[in-house]
């Protein structure tokens, strides 16, 4: 159950029409998931949420796209987002990502939620050797 | 100020002795970051966490060092711990992280938020595309 | 499904039966939501959650009932409750939030949780300008 | 400490000067809080961000400035952003929130916390009522 | 710096001094910590919180009282809340609570905070069993 | 809908069997949850989680068995963990938990978080006598 009802035939919106027709060419496919269909109840929304997206994850970068991925998804679960888990896990795995890679990625993000925890709890202080400005 | 003070002379304790012993192997460093220091008031959480850093993130991976410590940073800003954010944002640079990599970074996990927040606020039903076990 | 079971005819219970009457007479409505049948496992527990919704979000106030809703959920989206998202989205639709209201709203919550992550990462130093003891 | 030095003369840099530049106009104010100075490292990621943030924040809307404040500190708060909560409860008091406002803005938002965790703890199910298409 | 100067002389409100009278009497301590001067800006923030605590900490109960403040305590941590861990594990403390205890604690919330994000990556379904009514 | 197909006849290979023969041993129950079947699919991955879980919860320790359910299922519920709700839920009521500790339970959970936000708005300065160096 979502909070807003997507709207029936969005794309008779000129504005909507162009954001979706742009997804299509970017990720030359046809498919649209639900995030853009219930975003376009609002065409500013839709728009500013596509263009963000498409600035971060679809230009030429200076990380990897696999990388890229693994990072979204990790905060993704860190923030409980259940729809943002499921599309970029499955991003990763059309991006290559292996049974392996998974696995030793959730063994990472596992850890580092262990040692925030523990960290959080014991309120050490910060060495000054991590201070870049410092080297 | 910490939860606990740190034991002085902690290598008096043999079993921290190892701990700290291996630590220095491991990294091919004399340096023990504060971490360790604190924990060493338990020998066998400071054994038992050393155990898991190390086998998740010394080990021979299938993922690189640095997309590793990038994820690890990801949810440890998420989780806003503060000692973690420094470790491993420090840690990403010794492995070569540059300026431009950070500042990417950095774009992917604030955007990787705000659709994780507005997908939460939405409720958007998951599309079965994303069920991996479909394809 | 729920951790508990709901009471069956809770209202046979005395202690209950005042909540919910009360929860009827202040909003005007036969309508109790399922929070408050499930409450009804502990009189006590139903008793004091009743007594602080009611304090805070009924009474004469400093602020305006859509405001005061929007702030409830803008917390509820980010502790990632969907009971609560449901409930106080529903609530603020009932005092009047148009559907540009909640866009805008889902844009405020989304950018905050983009410059809180962007921040939590940074760690830059507070301003002096924003310690209002200090104007 | 932050994780980043703030670049020095960051205006000889056009595109600095430019956003510094808008920001001062658009604030009608000569002072640039560190947010913006240490996101100066990178030009690309102070661009997107001032811009999402004007766009959101400084536009005209259909909710009042003081009660976007309030959503805004509510997210900064729940994701525990130190330098945000500062700097929104400073701009929701340089738009005339009063100490009485305040304080009731803390008692929703910790109410809210509340009930979150409660129904989180209790995963009550959802009300068809809640359903604003079934209305 | 906190986002509010605490009152000065905040007892010559007499509905502030019959809070910290209440404080002083409940714990039979002359020490009122900070939390409770500076909520002293708004007497009726200052008398619902401590009503709330006294209510919840300070009963007759079904759960002893180290027990209840290490629950408070592993909520405090998971939520970042850097105050409350400081003050709820003095409380742990001053309630018996040993080194030993305390490190079984942080090992019980740093392996719930894994298997937490672990969890919330692979979306396991729920089993049945877990089911209190189906036993 | 998982983010992975649990492997079919999963003790077919040695690794996984050896791990559900000690769970079944450790539990003395035939019963194996989903999150073992799921985590199967990599076999590393489930020995150490298993490791680690039984470390922590199975062990002699210097807390009773159903505080260390309630801490558990208390960070879980912060951390928004659906399925560890219900099992940290389960497990404490098969050590005893009664509906009365449960429902104190549930008040010190939100009660914490109800003042981990007041707190984390209001940035209240830590009390020296917090200190236990100091004592």
């Amino acid at each position: 159950m979502s909070t807003i009802a997507p709207p029936q035939n969005p794309e008779t919106n000129p504005r909507v029409k162009a954001v979706f027709d742009d997804i299509r060419a970017t990720r030359k496919s046809d498919f649209i998931n639900n995030l853009w269909y219930y975003l376009a109840f609002d065409a500013e929304l839709l728009e500013t949420t596509w263009r963000d997206v498409k600035e971060v994850m679809a230009k030429q970068s200076h990380l990897d796209s696999l990388t890229k991925e693994l990072i979204y998804a990790a905060v993704s679960i860190t923030n409980s987002c259940e729809y943002c888990i499921h599309s970029h896990t499955a991003a990763a795995r059309s991006k290559g990502m292996t049974d392996k890679q998974y696995a030793e990625f959730l063994s990472i993000v596992s850890l580092a939620a262990k040692t925030n925890h523990l960290l959080n709890g014991l309120k050490v202080p910060i060495d000054k050797e991590f201070n870049h400005e410092s080297n």
